[in-house]
């Protein structure tokens, strides 16, 4: 089959990678639409040392199950979960398989990816698409649960001052999310140009560097990168919450006396939960109001130009790239 | 009057320093004993920029005050909370001084502090000392609130595996504060011979090194440095609570991959309630039971010797060193 793979570095477009094994509990699935994330385009710079088929956020159709049990999964539409825990220890008992410590993550950690003609994950990992959900809005579930998962670690009160520092594929789900309840959501980038689709999404807008410190309750630093957090910390208030959303590779030189002396939390922020966000990309699909994912899309490539479609999603500015398969 | 200054680095003892002007709403206070912490340190290194009467730590004795209808304060014996805010902001009027953007902070900020034979507060920031406790017990209401600070940001669970990184001065208040309710705490520390007195406080020990990683729910990091904030990262279990109470002078370089990935949640703390402190202060004074802080003092030196006393308690190693005056 065809797999998109990386090793040490290096991203190729595989003709004949076998397909995988099905195990007992697991879907064979083929992918229909895969997205591409930051998180892709850090492992591809070497980020998590994955070796593998990249990808996880997709959306794809059940074509086998490994237990006669799950056959009802045959034929449907799915997204996928992308952590894949024990099961039996503390953590998975009690918080599920997100901080599992033996947990695999598809296309990220020790099991191949969504970037390819077929991949497997549990079936207690899939949820099924709304009909309503066309594919290439259901390949966000992925990433808005990402940015729901805010809502699920820290209070979003609808009168804070609220602020997202990068206007990128992940910052403008989150700010969206954010604004759900009536919040006043600001949305700050470096330059004006990267202002404009947030503000059409109807998001106030300004540039990082015009922000005032001590200025907003909630900052949400979605860049990933060291500037982006100099200025999430600048800009919150003390006492104020600063999330974490984007994945940093490495390490960060941080100004820890604003952190203790404004008291500031600090919060890394990761998966989140997939049936609201599905909820939510039916209410919108069904209405044409609340969490809009179409504008965010850049281009669509099919599989046998992933490569070009990588390289297109690492340009500076550029927000979400589909793969179709 | 005798008064220890700082000024670039430069750390003085003035014999004819001025009194301090009483203002309308102050007390004048003199000095009965003060205590050395790490910000002082911090500060004759540099941090915070300050110049003038060093010390926040204190207990004394009201002579004076600014309005006649404070004057029942005259002649009690107080301790006092270290923020002078505007009382007017917004920040003032909901959260209290803090955080207040204009205030003064006693031997820290804008504000002569406690290293001399008099200073002055406002009466709104004194608390009367309980006859029960001494001057020496008294002196640590300001690190024991401080201590008390973290039970105020987050939940201290019973069941939590919790840990102290930096079994010094602040991290040995901290420990206890803790084990109030039952909760298990570890001290950790970089030398065997550091982990003495906590081991003698009834509290578990080990070396840091030695600490494995993600086995801890919550982590204070009480040293301040680098190297302490690394090993509290790595320790604590992910979705586990790291609470930053050291001082941390200027930047540090943090592995912001196991902070999102593992979503950690980092809390800055610094001032803490008084009222509790001085009740749990007394408590063990009535009791013999409860906060331990006599085992913490190494060593007290006279308002004369100040310099001496500074130089002992830059040693590493070393404990909570009065000033009496």
């Amino acid at each position: 089959m065809r797999a998109l793979t990386v090793d040490n570095g290096t991203l190729r477009l595989e003709r004949e990678y076998p397909e995988p094994d099905l195990k007992p509990g697991e879907a064979l699935i083929r992918l229909a639409v895969g997205g591409i994330c930051s998180t892709d385009l850090e492992i591809v710079r070497g980020y998590a040392g994955f070796r593998g088929v990249i990808g996880h956020e997709f959306v794809g159709v059940v074509e086998a199950v490994g237990s006669p049990a799950a056959s009802g999964w045959v034929g449907r539409r799915v997204v996928g979960t992308i952590n894949i825990g024990c099961g039996r220890c503390d953590v998975c008992l009690s918080d599920g398989p997100e901080h599992c410590p033996t947990r695999t993550v598809l296309g990220i950690h020790s099991h191949d990816g969504a970037f390819a003609d077929y991949l497997t994950l549990p079936v207690g990992n899939l949820l099924e698409v709304p009909g309503e959900v066309a594919d290439e809005e259901a390949v966000f579930t992925e990433p808005l649960a990402a940015a729901l998962r805010i809502r699920e670690q820290i209070p979003v009160r609808p009168t804070a001052r609220t602020a997202v520092v990068g206007p990128g594929r992940l910052g403008l789900l989150v700010a969206q999310v954010l604004a759900i309840g009536g919040a006043s959501v600001t949305v700050l980038g470096r330059r004006p140009q990267s202002l404009e689709l947030p503000a059409r999404l109807g998001l106030l807008t300004g540039l990082v560097d015009d922000a005032a410190g001590d200025s907003f309750d909630l900052v949400v630093e979605a860049t990933g990168n060291d500037a982006g957090f100099a200025h999430s910390l600048r800009i919150v208030r003390p006492q104020g919450w600063l999330v974490l959303k984007s994945t940093f590779a490495g390490r960060a030189n941080i100004d820890l006396t604003k952190l203790v002396v404004g008291e500031i939390r600090v919060v890394g922020s990761r998966c989140g939960p997939f049936a609201p966000a599905l909820r939510l990309l039916r209410e919108a699909a069904v209405t044409g109001r609340g969490i809009q994912v179409r504008p965010l899309i850049e281009a669509a490539y099919s599989l046998d130009e992933a490569l070009a479609g990588f390289d297109h999603a690492a340009r500076p500015g550029v927000r979400k790239v589909l793969l179709v398969a």
